[in-house]
């Protein structure tokens, strides 16, 4: 099987990863020259963290090329997967050149984060939106949106790099976790602007206390929990009003003036300048190989995506 | 040394079992006749958990009374946290019982989720926030917030029972973590009622993706990553312009009439109804240990201050 990867920054090398060493072939078009650099700095993170994930050994790894042009690393390739800038007429430029390259038959992803599968087939070309999460060789999760039928051959080809797609039926700006993301960064902002917290405490209200909970379960069902033996529709009736509070009044976008900027970037480099990027990376990866071999473990979640994804291996 | 725990449902619960399994004596006081039940069953569920996230003995479990009055469970106290419903009113009249028969240098908790100190204060009574997160006796953080000397004194308690108080600096409705659920919370009931996603769809989309990152690093850190080699001034400039895309449109309430919650309720119900409450709280502790005793061996994040606890218990 063969990849073909158009864009080669942070995403498109998560995506060259989870093939390659998946046992796929890559071929990788990108005009940027610190392309292969880059994406061999993405290589060693994952070739360091994917591994440790599994109890037997992953597939042979498969071949890495970079193509001198588009229609070569798209020729005889089964997945096309497009992450260039999220710009709408780039995007549409690529994806007509995709068009007139790859076969007939291979799927054509983009890792589009905010455009609708509508907006990218527009123009007469094809394309479903196949939104990874950075990073992409360590998360399952694929937002698929687009035609049915495609999506789901699509997700049975990503079940089979050990990834979750999971199918957004309706088409809406920014899928589903970004919608989320979305909320919580204007929400963010208005802590740091106002001078109600720095990054770095932002950081500890998460990772302390409701991003332990949302590692193995989502929003809703820790919600049915917390309304207690009387489950859901008590936590409803209970948390219903707070949504009238004079909370909620923060719900305007925050100017990101380079005032704002400027007192972000300090207080994320006093929070986490001492390390290196790189650094960072292995120090993210390596808490995401235990907390996934964890869940692996209790069969739960990531953990259950992964320990079928093994399971499968085994069987050959 | 004892703590009085005024009000017990899910959240008062999870904090006499926090201090009974740090060896505090824990007398309760809840005149709803069913508190002891409720109570012994959230102890039930720490009992099977939290010894399980240490590779030392904890101490010797306190003792456990339910006072006949909240005089009786205040006298003697060393802390008393108040975790009656969510009404100024009712805090009021609570924390005047307690300010009349508490020892006077007793630390007051109120585990409000949304009302300020200055708030709670307001009649000449003495309180500071002590905002913890379900289960308590699971996760870390507890948000502390107002007069800095008692929230210095209480974080130095706090810490000696296994938590992370966070020092929120300006006092804010709703604190820090909340207004972020806040803001998720919205958009998630947008999707519902749009018919984007279901519960369980929005619940993936989190646990698969971005929950796994939340739980070892927060917002910022893991944005700076996504930065790459160009860190967060690059990311700030990618991402800045995202918020004025279209999908910033939803940022009304939406209204939670008896429709949405007939669906909300019952999409819920097909998600997780296949297991009781009491099934679904012990998934999640399992995977809460699981998840925190890897990052203890990470040192990172929650599995740090675990570290920490115990190792300070070791020291006797």
């Amino acid at each position: 099987m063969k990849a073909a990867v158009v864009g080669g920054g942070v995403i498109g090398g998560g995506w060259a990863a989870r093939f390659l060493l998946n046992g796929w072939d890559v071929a990788v078009f990108d005009p940027d020259p610190e392309a292969a650099r880059k994406i061999g700095e993405v290589l060693a993170q994952a070739r360091a963290a994917l591994p440790r994930l599994y109890d037997v050994a992953l597939p042979p790894e498969g071949r890495l090329d970079y193509a001198g042009s588009l229609a070569e690393a798209v020729a005889d390739a089964d997945w096309v997967q497009e992450s260039v800038p999220e710009r709408l007429n780039l995007k549409h430029r690529v994806l007509a050149e995709i068009g007139a390259a790859a076969p007939a038959d291979a799927v054509v992803g983009s890792s589009t984060s905010g455009f609708r599968p509508s907006e990218l087939t527009a123009k007469g070309d094809r394309a479903i939106v196949a939104h990874p999460f950075n990073p992409v060789y360590l998360l399952p999760l694929v937002e698929l949106v687009g035609d049915a039928e495609t999506c789901a051959s699509a997700a049975q080809t990503l079940r089979g790099i050990g990834m979750y797609p999971l199918h957004v039926k309706r088409e809406i700006d920014a899928h589903i976790a970004d919608r989320l993301l979305e909320a919580v960064w204007r929400e963010a902002l208005w802590l740091v602007k106002d001078g109600i917290a720095t990054t770095e405490e932002i950081d500890e209200a998460i990772r302390m206390g409701f991003g332990l909970r949302w590692a193995q379960m989502g929003l809703f069902e820790t919600y049915r929990i917390a309304g207690g033996e009387a489950g859901m529709r008590h936590f409803l009736a209970q948390f219903g009003p707070a949504l009238q509070w004079p909370w909620t009044k923060l719900m305007d976008v925050p100017d990101l003036d380079d005032a704002l900027i400027d007192q972000i970037a300090a207080q994320s480099d006093a929070q986490s300048g001492a390390l290196g990027i790189r650094d960072l990376e292995r120090k993210r990866d390596a808490n995401l190989v235990a907390i996934l071999r964890a869940l692996k473990v209790e069969d739960a979640g990531a953990g259950a995506v992964l320990r079928a994804h093994e399971a499968g291996m085994t069987r050959g």
